[in-house]
């Protein structure tokens, strides 16, 4: 059985923990949080709940750690700082600072020995893989990524922000008919426009004014200015009833060809709720880093770098019989 | 650059020599062929010609050698035959003889050495990832593989067998009704007739019985006895018209949860030339099998195995940046 800590108890953490409870290979050992353990309720029987900075002397019973912070603050220093001691899996999801946080967790777990997966989920993630397979297959083609329809949280807790709102929920949704170009291998430059509408539905306290959120949100540079978007307003009951879930998806469309002859491969996701799905996502790439590791492996890794085989709890002859 | 070879100069053959050409970490040595070579023209400038008893001695001169013969008698003794001497790559696709294809190569190519990658394609191949994948991520779910709309060429011949017959073009198609319940996350269960349906197109002889050969085709066990069959006649015009092409695809549905909430995963292909994408694929394959050998890795392989980095001419750095 392996051994497993999560480190973060918020939707992705309890995600985290319902994909290790389901996996007949893997144990929880225990959360760590950086709250009062003592109110903190977890779903998984027999684990405990310790502080964070037990993780300092943890490291002959954890095999792997999942960490399940944010990636604006958390991520950055946690990774690192982590897999100087424990093989480490975490969701990194900001583009643009990958190679920074790549080089500082590959130093800290090749000291180690450790193995780190960084930037797992599903975009990036599983979106990631799609990509890389249809550019390897066939290269010179060309990728579009759709979100939606689906909760996004940075933009609900931005709306959040707005003088005057009480709550506030964001879908973002994909255009069809840019889709359906897209499918259709047409390869048509797309804007951002072009490609997604943004639903905001927002509960709005009893004196606020109205017309100047709604304007607010529409001119919001970065999330909302660069897109057509809708904003409802609805009752704090309404937002109870209908917006609580926090379902996503989207899919990855890669149209190429040999020569004159046309290839669309596309790779969607319609998920129930996004941080279950993440979770299950870490989870699996908890058992690869646990592998690699024991395989004389480590340093910073990303999805790109793991066997397939790796991620499945069963064996070789198995997934061979009944899956390829 | 990796010095390829090709062995078997059919559709398949000709399918890797185009990926080949458009692969620039790659260049094609040769063609070889157990037909006469002064009688095989091939497209790729520069490449020779061969003999295929020629490979008894060329082990210094090419760094894979991707086999495209025919999976019911060819496969079982080439791959393991040349995966002696070569790392090779081969599409073998009848999945019931999977494991002694898998353990005759693998003790050749152990013995030699050699990496031997097994059953690349889409499906097997790329359908068999998106199966992996899915079953990893969220254990317990059900995998639903539909083909087509698409070429059978297994099917096309065995109408072509049929007294009377000229020409035949059989198409595979999904029932729509099913793809739908299986998208909507119902989870059904489907009878081979329930999820496609076979369109035959036939040109028969001018004297022929056209009632006993539609007859004949819907009545055939294995091949269209348990599916809806159509069968329509058609001239030699026509279908040299319409039906020259070889176009497939289809799809891989997965269908998950956790807990309560329900997720849907669906990878699929639109195909205008199957055996120029399946190529492609070999393609990718043979840039893998080699990293693998250079890494000292040996034995037989499937995708399962391969690191998708592998794959990729890119670099690491690279490939984090771009598709991440």
């Amino acid at each position: 059985m392996m051994k497993i800590g999560i480190l973060g108890y918020g939707n992705l953490g309890k995600g985290v923990e319902k994909a290790v409870q389901s996996s007949p290979d893997m144990e929880l050992t225990a959360v760590f949080t950086r709250r009062d353990p003592a109110g903190v309720q977890i779903a998984a029987p027999g684990a405990k709940v310790l502080r964070a900075d037990e993780l300092g002397h943890m490291q002959g019973d954890i095999d792997v750690l999942i960490l399940c912070g944010g990636s604006a603050t958390d991520l950055p220093e946690m990774t690192p700082k982590y897999a100087a001691g424990y093989n480490v899996v975490d969701s990194f999801d900001t583009h643009a600072r990958i190679p920074e946080h790549f080089a500082a967790v590959d130093a800290a777990a090749k000291g180690a020995g450790k193995v780190a997966v960084i930037s797992c989920g599903w975009d990036p993630g599983l979106f990631s893989l799609s990509r890389l397979y249809a550019h390897s297959v066939l290269p010179g083609g060309s990728d579009y990524t759709f979100w939606g329809r689906g909760v996004s949280q940075g933009h609900s807790d931005a709306i959040r922000r707005i003088d005057g709102v009480l709550d506030a929920r964001q879908y973002t949704v994909p255009v069809p008919d840019a889709v359906e170009r897209v499918r259709r291998g047409e390869n048509p430059t797309l804007t951002t426009r072009e490609k997604h509408t943004r639903e905001c539905y927002v509960v709005a306290a009893e004196d606020a004014d109205k017309a100047r959120i709604e304007k607010e949100i529409k001119e919001m540079p970065n999330y909302f200015a660069d897109y057509d978007t809708t904003v409802t307003f609805i009752t704090a009951q309404e937002m109870k009833e209908k917006h609580q879930g926090l379902p996503h998806g989207g899919s990855v469309i890669y149209s190429g060809s040999t020569g004159d002859k046309k290839h669309v491969i596309e790779y969607s996701l319609k998920l129930d709720s996004n941080p279950e799905f993440t979770g299950s996502v870490l989870t699996a790439c908890a058992r690869a880093a646990y592998r690699m590791n024991s395989e004389g492996m480590s340093g910073a890794k990303t999805m790109f770098d793991i066997a397939p085989a790796w991620l499945s709890p069963l064996s070789g002859e198995e997934i061979r019989a009944h899956m390829l």
